[in-house]
């Protein structure tokens, strides 16, 4: 694993701590809170996946990553406190940035164990959404990934770029831009332009 | 592990695939939230028992669940969309199979790598309860397993059933129909006569 | 792993099956909620601890901590029928003495396996509070880990206490005290003075 893939990872870790740390704000938490739902956020997606695929956790055999976190946290506090109009619109897109990143970091490290590639998709799938479906469920909010846009659905169709350019021999570092613009931009989009899949035609009986 | 063992377990994902998508149904979400809470039902419960008992994950071993999970979905919505009426009711019963038959799962597969008896019970129960929870839990509503009528406890119940035929020298195939039965049967009369067990015969202090 | 941690461990389970046992109660749940809850509060900190670290979950290995958790819920329900006016303050002194307990034996496990020590009081904080705020969120209770009193910071504190110790040679066993005493001593200051730390020094904008 190269210096990309070290690279895309902290970078999907920092944005997430950012993401946590607005989330806190948004919830006027103080900065303990901050803390957990800043960390939970950044490295709860990437835990889930190495424990599924049974590698050594991320963060405890490089602990560049909690510390970056620490980082990310503390900067966008100092930030805050500057520029208090940090609106809700900053969460949303840091939050589309760490899914896409993630993804690709997902899918990278499955496929490095020889995971299947349906597998290798869904452990994109899992380390972009698991950290921020976690924060919206510790703050009690409306998970993004079911608030009705497409969410995790870009990590499966970047996944299945990645996959396409795979297959047809590109290297390593083109399917991961490929699975990364497909996500950033599928994710930006169905915010500008809130893109819905309705499949029920139709409203549940009253229980 | 032989074929029942294989079936037991698409069973079981298929019929918490299903209770996924009426949950979504019910929620009033869109194709996207459907695959995630299916996914979550039918596949959560069986890997935290994989990742507690240090197995490789069973969907990571075999795509064949991933590929069920989202058939079962795939159906049900077909489903609704011709028949609307699918109360509420389906969505109880769905998940008392499943969790009947993610007990059997989670015994056997405890059992096959010698964990103790009590720790197989646990599985079993974790294997059931835990995508529930989880569905419910995402979706923010009062999770069944707390809910009040006898629900976790009914896969102890099966697991110690297990025990005594399993001590008593049968063969694993009649363990398996014995806690299957157990758990179903309780489960669905608990669902019916609304079986309590009140423990606290006081109200709290208010606080 | 001697006698000193196999009772602090014990200890910390037990207590934390009691906080769950009392939540179970503030919330009016029956017999069944009480095993649910006071479960995952007991044994869900440890388990992740375990997870992370690669390690056998603690109780796969030695099931006596089943036992304790249904022993110390048991024993909590006969109490609360004797005497009905166990307060929230209980729930709340419980769960302080168990995150200090916990906060010690994941410190202590993550040393053991050469964790650097950074990852041992990440682990020592996820045991003491992870199992809590799993409460907090079955229950859908604001999480005590996010409601603006010190929480999680104290097992930051008390870790790096232990950090200190551990490299002025102090022997395993003082390093633990030391880390028990502060701990415990901060959140118990906390709850009585409620410290906090507001970093955000102006509220978020309407969104």
């Amino acid at each position: 694993m190269g210096d990309w893939f070290h690279i895309i990872n902290l970078a999907g870790v920092a944005v997430c701590a950012i993401s946590g740390t607005l989330m806190a704000y948004q919830k006027r938490m103080d900065g303990f809170g901050v803390v957990v739902l800043a960390s939970v956020t950044a490295i709860g997606g990437g835990t889930l996946r190495d424990m599924v695929l049974d590698l050594p956790v991320f963060w405890v055999q490089n602990t560049d990553y909690l510390y970056i976190t620490l980082l990310a946290a503390f900067v966008t506090i100092m930030w805050l406190r500057l520029s208090p109009r940090f609106p809700y619109h900053y969460l949303l897109i840091a939050d589309a940035f760490g899914l896409a990143l993630f993804n690709v970091v997902g899918l990278e490290k499955a496929l490095i164990v020889d995971a299947p590639m349906s597998v290798a998709i869904a452990m994109g799938t899992i380390t972009g959404v698991f950290g921020g479906l976690l924060r919206d469920v510790i703050c009690r909010e409306v998970p993004l990934v079911l608030n009705g846009e497409l969410y995790a659905i870009t990590c499966i169709v970047g996944g299945l770029g990645y996959a396409i350019a795979y297959y047809a021999g590109l290297s390593s570092q083109i399917c991961m831009v490929i699975a990364l613009v497909i996500t950033i931009l599928m994710r930006l989009g169905a915010m500008r332009w809130h893109w819905q899949l309705p499949v029920f035609h139709s409203d549940p009986p009253k229980s």
